[in-house]
C-alpha cells in the first residue's frame, strides 16, 4: 500500500454510495442495488466494474442518461421469452428486475430467455448469473456495449467494430457457485487507460495501431488515429471475434437494437435461466455439477500453479481478504467520489 | 496434389458410403444422413469431421458402439425442453431428430432447449446450429466428450481433465446464415496426429508435456506419460477453460451425465433454439443481422488479411471448390474406405 492509496471499509463506501444516490433521486430500493453491485465487484477485485463507478452514475443522472425511478417494464412476451424495456433507470436496478422474470419462466416451462431495452451499464454481469443460481437454475448471459463504445477489432480487421462484449455462466453446486464472467477480448479498456497513464507497456498481442500492427504502446491504442484491442484467443482469434458476434446477435439483434447505429443505451443484456428441474432435478444436478468440479480439480498443477480453480474462485478469495484489510482506492478516485458527493449535496456520514 | 492424395467426387464417397452403411444394417434414411453429414464436412474442408470417419463408424457398428435402427425418443419433457434418449443410433441421426424437438418447442414457447443420452459421434456441430437457422431461429449448441477421449488441461493444470468441447452458434441473414464452430481447445487431436506421423513440430503454445512443460513435440503429447492440450485462449487459457466447463455443464450434467466416470456415449449434445418471431420478428431479426454482419466486415483489412470475413465464410468458400475439383483423400484413407466396404460385403459402384 503506498501514499497514493486509501483503504475503505465497505460501511464506509457503502453509506457515502447511498447518500450520493438518494441525494440524486434515487429511491432507497434503487440506490441500494446499485451500491451493493458496486461494492461487491469492488471487494472481488474487479475495480473496473466497482466503487469507482460512483462518480461516473452520478455524472449519468447529471446528464440525463440515468433516469432514477424510471419504469422498468415488459413490453413482449411469450411462456419462456420477454423483452424488458429498461427505461434507463440504473442498469443495475433493470437487470435486478429481470431476474424473477427470466428465472419465473425458467420455473413454469424449463427455460427462459430475457433481453433488455433502453439499458444503462449492468456492471459486473457475473453478479446476474450468479444471481440466477439462487432460484436453483443455471444461469446464461451476454451483455454488449453500443457503438459509441466500440474498441475491438474484427478478426482480420483493423478497425474497432465491437465492444469488450463478455460472456457469464452460473451453476449452482451444494457448496459455492461457479461463476465464470469473461469478456471476449484480449484486454479491457479500462486496463489500457492505465497503461496510457503509467507508461508501463502494453504485453504483447493485446493491441494494434491504426495501421493495424501490433503494438505494445496504449498511446497507439487511443491515437489518433485510434488503434484497436484485438479479438480474445488471438492467435486463434477468430474464436474470440465469434463469440464477441454471437453477443451483439443475442444482447442487440434479438432486441431490435441496430449495431451500426449509436443508441443513447449502453449496454444490451441477454440473461438465460435453465432449470434443472426440467431435466435431471436440482439435486443431482448439483451433484453432477460437484462431480465435474471435482474431477477437473484433480489434475496435478502445471509448473507455476499451485493447484486448479474453479472460474470465480480467485474473486471469492480477493473478497475474503478485502473483508479484512479493506477496498483499495487510489487516493484520486476516492477525492472524486467526496467531490461528487458534494456537488450532489449528499449528506455524507463522519469518515474518518 | 501429391502422389498420396487422391480426389474423390462427393457423388462416388455418396455411393461408397451409402453401401456401406446399408450393408451394415441401417436404414436408407439413416445412411442417408450419416453420408450426407460427413460428405459435408468433407466439402467444408473439416476432414477430420469428414468421410474418413466412415471407417470409425463402420467399425463401432462392428463393435457394437453404433447400433443402426435404434429408437431415439424424448425420455422426459417440458412445453420448453426435452431430454432425448439416442439409443446409440449414429450420432448424426439422433441429432437430425434432435432438431424438430428443439425447434418445435421454440416455436410454441419462444425457446427450446434439447439435450441428448446415450450418443454417439454427431459430426460437424455446426451441421446442426445451422439446421436451426432453417427453421428461421437463432442455433446455439455445445458438445462435450466422454471421459476416455479426455485430452485438455484445466487452465493451471497439466492432466487432461476435459474434451476439446466444442461451441457452435448460427443465426440466418437474408442470404446464407452465419454458422460458427470451434473447439475450446488450442489444437485439434485430429492435428496432433497428423504432427506425430510428419514429425512437423506442433506450433508453440498448444500443448504441454507430462510436467506441464510447453513443447511443440506431438510426441510428448502421445507419450507415455501422457501430456495435454491447453485450453483455448492461452496465455488468458481461463477464459478457454471456463468456457470448456459450460460445454460439460449443458453436455453433461444437465442430461444426468457423470464426467468424472467412462461411459458408453462419445458425445453429449445441447441444443437451443431461439425464436426471433418470440422477440422483434424474423424479419427484422435477419436485417439486424445483415446490419451486424455489414458493420464489422466493413473494417478496414489487418496487414496480412484482405477482407474481414463472418463465422463460416472460408468453410463455404472451401465447398465451393471441393464441388468442382473434389474431395481430397489421402490414398491410405480411401484404400481403408474400399477395406472396411469390401468386408461390410457392400455392392460397391464402379468407381473407375
Amino acid at each position: 500500500m503506498d501514499n497514493n492509496t486509501e483503504l475503505l471499509t465497505p460501511e464506509t463506501l457503502r453509506l457515502v454510495g447511498l447518500a450520493i444516490f438518494r441525494a440524486l433521486g434515487a429511491s432507497r430500493e434503487e440506490a441500494t442495488i446499485v451500491v451493493n453491485e458496486l461494492i461487491e465487484a469492488s471487494l472481488m477485485g474487479i475495480d473496473s466494474h466497482g466503487v469507482m463507478r460512483y462518480i461516473q452514475y452520478a455524472e449519468e443522472i447529471w446528464s440525463g442518461q440515468i433516469k432514477p425511478g424510471a419504469v422498468v417494464e415488459i413490453v413482449r412476451q411469450t411462456p419462456s421469452t420477454a423483452i424488458v424495456d429498461c427505461g434507463f433507470n440504473f442498469g443495475a436496478v433493470s437487470a435486478q428486475r429481470m431476474i424473477p422474470i427470466v428465472c419465473g419462466k425458467a420455473a413454469q416451462n424449463g427455460i427462459g430467455c430475457v433481453v433488455s431495452r433502453n439499458s444503462n451499464h449492468v456492471g459486473r454481469l457475473g453478479s446476474w448469473v450468479e444471481r440466477i443460481t439462487s432460484c436453483n437454475m443455471l444461469g446464461l448471459a451476454v451483455v454488449n456495449v453500443s457503438k459509441s463504445r466500440h474498441a475491438v477489432a474484427p478478426f482480420g480487421g483493423r478497425e474497432a467494430r465491437l465492444g469488450t462484449n463478455a460472456i457469464a455462466w452460473a451453476a449452482p453446486t451444494t457448496g459455492r457457485p461457479i461463476v465464470f464472467d469473461a469478456s471476449t477480448a484480449m484486454i479491457s479498456e479500462g486496463r489500457l487507460r492505465l497503461h496510457a497513464q503509467t507508461g508501463e507497456p502494453v504485453p504483447a498481442g493485446r493491441i494494434i495501431d491504426a495501421d493495424g500492427n501490433p503494438t505494445t504502446d496504449a498511446g497507439a491504442f487511443y491515437g489518433p488515429p485510434p488503434g484497436a484491442i484485438l479479438p480474445f484467443g488471438m492467435p486463434l482469434g477468430h474464436k474470440g471475434y465469434g463469440l464477441a458476434l454471437l453477443v451483439e446477435v443475442l444482447g442487440a439483434c434479438l432486441a431490435g437494437a441496430q449495431v451500426s447505429e449509436e443508441m443513447a443505451q449502453r449496454n444490451g443484456l441477454c440473461l438465460i435461466a435453465i432449470n434443472p428441474d426440467a431435466f435431471i432435478g436440482r439435486d443431482r444436478f448439483r451433484a453432477l455439477v460437484d462431480d465435474l468440479k471435482a474431477h477437473v480439480t484433480s489434475s496435478a498443477p502445471a509448473p507455476g500453479h499451485s493447484e486448479v480453480l474453479m472460474p470465480g474462485d480467485i474473486e471469492q478469495r480477493t473478497r475474503a481478504r478485502r473483508l479484512v484489510e479493506g477496498i483499495p482506492l487510489s487516493v484520486e478516485t476516492w477525492q472524486r467520489i467526496l467531490a461528487v458527493a458534494k456537488r450532489a449535496g449528499a449528506t455524507l456520514p463522519v469518515t474518518s
